[in-house]
């Protein structure tokens, strides 16, 4: 593996290496975990908190649990949303309660939709995506923020635990919007441990590991809850096709939405930037960069499952026998198929919506 | 009356009327109050805020709303807690749909009371001392904050209206407790309105204020909510019985706490602050002062109904002839009746509780 590891280094390597450093959190390794998902294989999923804690739970079958959030303000998901769910998996298949919550609150108080569209918006859009993205739909527990008082009561009784100094020190600003907001995201982080203390896994984008060094400050503070300080996974960000560091949704083109018409992501695809040369005869002669191909990028992130096969394109693309047109024209076939399977999976679990398992609260 | 008004004006008035300056407070006018209550009449209700709105609901017979929150973190109610449920007496018996909210989250996070123990507190001791000391609870709705998600969702929701700056401006200080705690108590005090829209009044200290004021602040902030500014009742601090401004639990010789064992009263009555002369010779001939004493401030403010006789003790003692010992005795059989009766009306309101109305939330 040694070799197809460091080509697939981004060329964003050294900014998560001071990410790293400057957070303070642990690398990421693959072989602590069984059965490492792509992500996790190939240096996506890279760093994380207290990830002993989780591999421990895995090899020694303890209950544990992974937690994310829905944010319904528009039917919209991103691939770095289609990564949490794919974490979110693999945990679940190790053996991880695996909670969803819908941050309809949040919806409402940040963006204006009303907590019946935010609850319509998750029911119709949200978790029939992120149930097509992988999650298990049996096996996943699900609430809304808005009914559970008892995540509202921690948020609460979090807020008298922690000073104003303290709350800019981590997120660097402070108003009475955001503190409600980030105590209530802790309070859903640590809300699965109420019934049970244990060790959970939130997988995150690098973003918001705030809310995690906040939840782990929380826990240490109210002692006597004997709460599990929260462990975390980070990935890294799915870079834009224009080979800017994040998707945006101020450069649409390139970004890719899910689910998107793939008469539009083939047309995104197809004007990506990539590692090929000036000429077809040179890129024969010298090969193509597959480190600075946003296709490459996308392959190894989401559209090509096996190992064997993205070493193959890599060294196709690195000898001049793969240009830019044909590899354009296989991913672009990829994600045609993905985006099919993603609608297919959406209808499917549109149809089951009911039969989901949501959190009853008196 | 305008010579019993006068005397009764206490020494305190002068930082009153500062204060009165400072927070931009309306002068209370009972004239424009029928049946004014004791407090109303003598001068110890003696500012408001949007007065008018409350006026006018009651002379026009519109809804409108009078609402108060208990905190039940100790069995302990105060002759300022008295002064606010007579207040809430006032405008029920004029109409006002009266609400109770137990503050049991707030007792929660600040005291460490258990919700289940603020609970039990509230429904054995605080809610039977409240309806032993005037409310109606055939008209009254209770609930408890925490069981309250629409309270929570409005907290959560004027959080996002306000900045840091702006909390600073009202408080002086701002942490995360504080924020969430001040916002939930303006997310009570509008609650009534989520079903209509109408005036409220909320019988405060002076030290509530900036409640007040975020709430109207708030409610400027949210116009599309439509919400009616609430207006607010402020009443004197009972002075402490040695003569200082306000009873303090530092000084438990110079407070009454209700209920209180009737020797206890005694023993502090006969040992309070009077305007007695140096000898009783001295006493006869000049006359007491009562502007200085703490028993006629207790009569005045608690313990004698009617004006008429407050004002035959007024010039008996300003005359010489009424002497401070006879006073005690007089003050001190008043407690004892106010006492008994407080004792009887909490055991019947005990018996009577399960038959309060709660507001049943889904």
């Amino acid at each position: 593996m040694a070799n197809i590891i460091d080509p697939w280094g981004s060329e964003l390597a050294e900014d998560y290496e001071k990410i790293m450093k400057d957070f303070g959190l642990e690398r990421f390794d693959p072989k602590h975990f069984p059965n490492a998902n792509r992500l996790m294989r190939r240096g996506v999923v890279f760093a994380g908190r207290d990830l002993k804690r989780i591999s421990d739970a895995i090899r020694n079958k303890k209950p544990f649990y992974v937690l994310t959030g829905i944010m319904p303000t528009a039917e919209r998901v991103h691939l770095g949303t289609k990564m949490v769910v794919e974490q979110m998996k693999y945990f679940q298949e190790k053996g991880a309660k695996a909670y969803i919550l819908v941050a309809d609150l949040e919806a409402a108080a940040t963006r204006g939709v009303s907590l019946e569209a935010a609850r319509k918006m998750a029911l119709e859009f949200h978790i029939p995506a992120y149930i097509a993205l992988g999650l298990d739909p049996k096996k996943t527990i699900f609430y809304f923020q808005s009914d559970n008082k008892q995540v509202l009561h921690l948020a609460y009784e979090f807020a008298k635990k922690i000073t104003l100094n303290e709350f800019k020190a981590i997120y660097g600003i402070a108003d009475p919007g955001r503190i409600i907001s980030a105590l209530t995201q802790v309070a859903d982080v640590l809300y699965p441990q109420l019934e049970q203390r244990m060790p959970g896994i939130i997988p995150v984008g690098i973003d918001q590991d705030p809310h995690i060094r906040l939840a782990r400050d929380i826990v240490a503070r109210v002692k006597d809850k004997n709460f599990i300080p929260v462990s975390s996974i980070y990935h890294k960000f799915t870079p834009s096709l224009d080979g800017e560091m994040k998707m945006s949704k101020s450069r649409p083109e390139s970004m890719i939405e899910l689910p998107e018409d793939t008469k539009s992501t083939t047309r995104k695809l197809k004007a990506a930037k990539t590692g090929g040369r000036d000429t077809i005869e040179e890129q024969k002669k010298l090969g193509g960069i597959p480190e600075n191909c946003m296709l490459f990028e996308m392959d190894k992130q989401h559209l090509v499952e096996s190992d064997k096969e993205l070493n193959s394109i890599y060294h196709a693309c690195k000898s001049g026998n793969l240009m830019c047109g044909n590899h354009k024209n296989n991913s672009c076939a990829l994600m045609d198929n993905f985006m099919e399977n993603l609608v297919l999976g959406m209808e499917k679990a549109r149809k089951n919506i009911d039969k989901l398992k949501f959190v009853e609260f008196r």
